[in-house]
């Protein structure tokens, strides 16, 4: 359904924006939600990443645009859409996920007027970088989420794919220099959940 | 399963409230979500309005503070977790729905560090007041969201319970001052919808 002529072309794109990013509402991530009952889908986890953002920023190393860090988390999944979800711990092409990403990101953000489609998508590549406050912050978050979920559903997850130990560490390696203060509750979590036979220990 | 002590009674709070906001995921909106294939859950209903206030913000009657209202986008429905939705076309007590509320906002907000919870809770009360440049814009987009959701899948949702245009229109009316170049576009898509016979006209 076409919004009427009347509206502008401004306004009409970024409605076919907001129409179109409804669909990561439909892309399932690995992790269970918290009482198991289904898989998380990246809308709700992107919202999750916004609002751990707003709680955890003061455990950054360094300061960080916060408004900035929340739409970075906001966008951070939206090449998904195309591109699908790519499980942390399976193996896939680097180059190849990239490529599938950047077209995704040429499209999805292309939809909005060119002075917003710019900036999201500038958004979502400084992500990809890892370089700034900001992107350091969002990623520490990123890795520490599915964590929480994963200690707080007994590591089904992690159990069903027989995932170890040494592949979360590397996953999550980042948190021990971007937010050193929570490197001790992560290494906590999985050591928990090795004795508890949740994860792979080798 | 507790967090470490060594972790320090701060983190240890905000940790207990980030596990807890995941139960949002599991309170159901009347609305589904673009291929109808399920009903929309709070959580991606919230992440959905965050970007669309990024995306929109530039029609806001006027000037707002884009990450307090992102933030306030990420937690006006928390409340829900402990309140469940209200569908806004039913009848209730406004009065009883207010207290459950605050209760709600008592309760999962004071998870959170004092100076934290205090922060959030008060954004919530921000957008319950509906005052504020940034509240104004929030629920701009909480009405205006639902609305092309209703659009995008020919308003089942609205058939399905007998919904006359004279309601949505009362839900809706604050866009009329808050964002007025949008006025024209909500009219048409309910004219649209009546004249399809997806809505109720009398």
């Amino acid at each position: 359904v076409p919004v009427p002529e009347a509206s502008g072309e401004r306004l009409r794109r970024q409605l076919a924006f907001i129409d179109e990013i409804d669909r990561l509402k439909r892309v399932l991530r690995r992790n269970v939600v918290s009482d198991r009952s289904r898989r998380e889908n990246s809308a709700e986890h992107s919202w999750h990443l916004a609002l751990m953002v707003l709680c955890l920023a003061e455990h950054a190393a360094e300061p960080v645009d916060l408004g900035r860090a929340m739409a970075m988390a906001l966008v951070h999944d939206l090449v998904e859409i195309d591109a699908g979800d790519t499980f942390v711990h399976a193996s896939y092409d680097e180059h190849e996920k990239l490529e599938r990403e950047s077209a995704a990101a040429e499209r999805i953000f292309g939809l909005l007027p060119g002075d917003q489609a710019l900036e999201l998508r500038e958004l979502w590549l400084d992500f990809e970088r890892g370089q700034s406050p900001e992107s350091k912050l969002v990623r520490m978050v990123d890795r520490l989420q599915p964590v929480l979920l994963h200690r707080a559903t007994d590591g089904v997850v992690w159990q069903e794919h027989g995932v170890r130990r040494s592949q979360v560490e590397r996953r999550v390696g980042e948190i021990e220099q971007d937010a050193p203060a929570l490197w001790p509750l992560v290494q906590h979590i999985l050591a928990e959940a090795v004795a508890r036979g949740q994860l792979k220990d080798e």
